[in-house]
């Protein structure tokens, strides 16, 4: 019974991990949809999005039962409950890369993102990456000296994020309001998602450390 | 001991009923600082998101406390964990009516919002009060027909919301692109206000009959 119970416990994080690597793979699929106006590639991820909202669904239900049929001590609980918020967030990272997909398919066959942008959503894919990567490292290793490199990748990413706000307000924007509004919607989905993922890492470091949990001001 | 356990119970529905009240201020504050330029008003919308987050951070350590210490049975298990996750929704909320009183302050004393689509701000705002109140109403007494009304409110929300995209996009727009932008994002928090009403009650209808969550795909 015991040990069903910590293997019930580990499964959840298991799951937790794999919920990232699919996150992580359907944001960097939906960049490259983005910049090479893939059709196919852009279906795939938006197809996929159904199995990370299932994984999510699987690991409520394994919470539930944990709490329900093991009645887990104080600490054990504080895994649980926090599990549940980050299954929360790295669904709706999840969603932020099907929303990425859904714009490069609504403008195929044109690309969503002007010639000149194309190296700032590249930048922004792969700081995407790198943050998933390391927060389903910090899921998995419970090794929180990797938020600080999130929280700075993050940083980076508000930072191109508040570029692109500049580009297409300057005056020498030259592709009309909707590839503004695309670009600032799409420039918003990596904000976000790097967001949820400093969201997370917080859940853990509160799991970890038992500190109170610090809310991450999400920007839309 | 049992009686103590009801009332604590009774007492997250009611946190829940109250954050519903907080983010329904919140937003109704939000639109008529929006339309009226009232700084000051945006100003104490923004400073009233901490009460949101407190009580957000309330009710998740109540629902860990009556876990912890009461070991609810199933049913009482169901309603503890949907609870958790319709006060993160209802956090949601209160962001977004956060968001809709920054974008009012950062046009100061301008508005954001040309004079020709106030009217149709209005009516989203409008949509959003008899929403958020509906949702209320929903946890309040658990009458999931009202679940339908709420669904029919958010397909109007969602109306508006191709219609601003629609204007923003038509040829004959005259405002520039960062009026164009700012429609297209107040226009959205708007329409992910009401998705989040409808997870709610979603979660509300899960809770009360037993069905499975069907997810609410969030446009953002």
């Amino acid at each position: 019974m015991r040990q069903a119970y910590q293997e019930q416990l580990s499964t959840i994080g298991d799951d937790l991990v794999a919920m990232t690597r699919l996150v992580g793979s359907a944001m960097n699929r939906a960049t490259q949809a983005l910049l090479d106006a893939d059709l196919q590639l852009a279906e795939s991820v938006i197809r996929a999005d159904e199995d990370i909202d299932a994984l999510n669904a699987e690991v409520e239900e394994r919470c539930f039962e944990i709490t329900a049929l093991q009645a887990p001590v104080a600490s054990d609980l504080r895994v649980v409950f926090g599990s549940l918020r980050i299954a929360g967030s790295l669904e709706r990272m999840g969603d932020l890369a099907d929303h990425v997909a859904k714009q490069a398919r609504m403008r195929y066959p044109r690309t969503a993102v002007p010639a000149e942008l194309r190296g700032t959503f590249a930048e922004m894919g792969g700081l995407a990456e790198a943050i998933v990567s390391k927060t389903g490292g910090v899921i998995a290793t419970k090794e929180v000296s990797m938020a600080a490199d999130i929280a700075r990748h993050d940083e980076d990413m508000d930072r191109l994020h508040r570029e692109l706000f500049g580009i297409v307000l300057s005056p020498t924007w030259a592709h009309g309001i909707e590839a503004a509004i695309d670009v600032t919607l799409l420039s918003r989905y990596y904000e976000r998602y790097a967001d949820h993922a400093v969201s997370v890492t917080r859940r853990v470091v509160t799991m970890v450390t038992g500190e109170p949990y610090v809310a991450v001001t999400l920007e839309g």
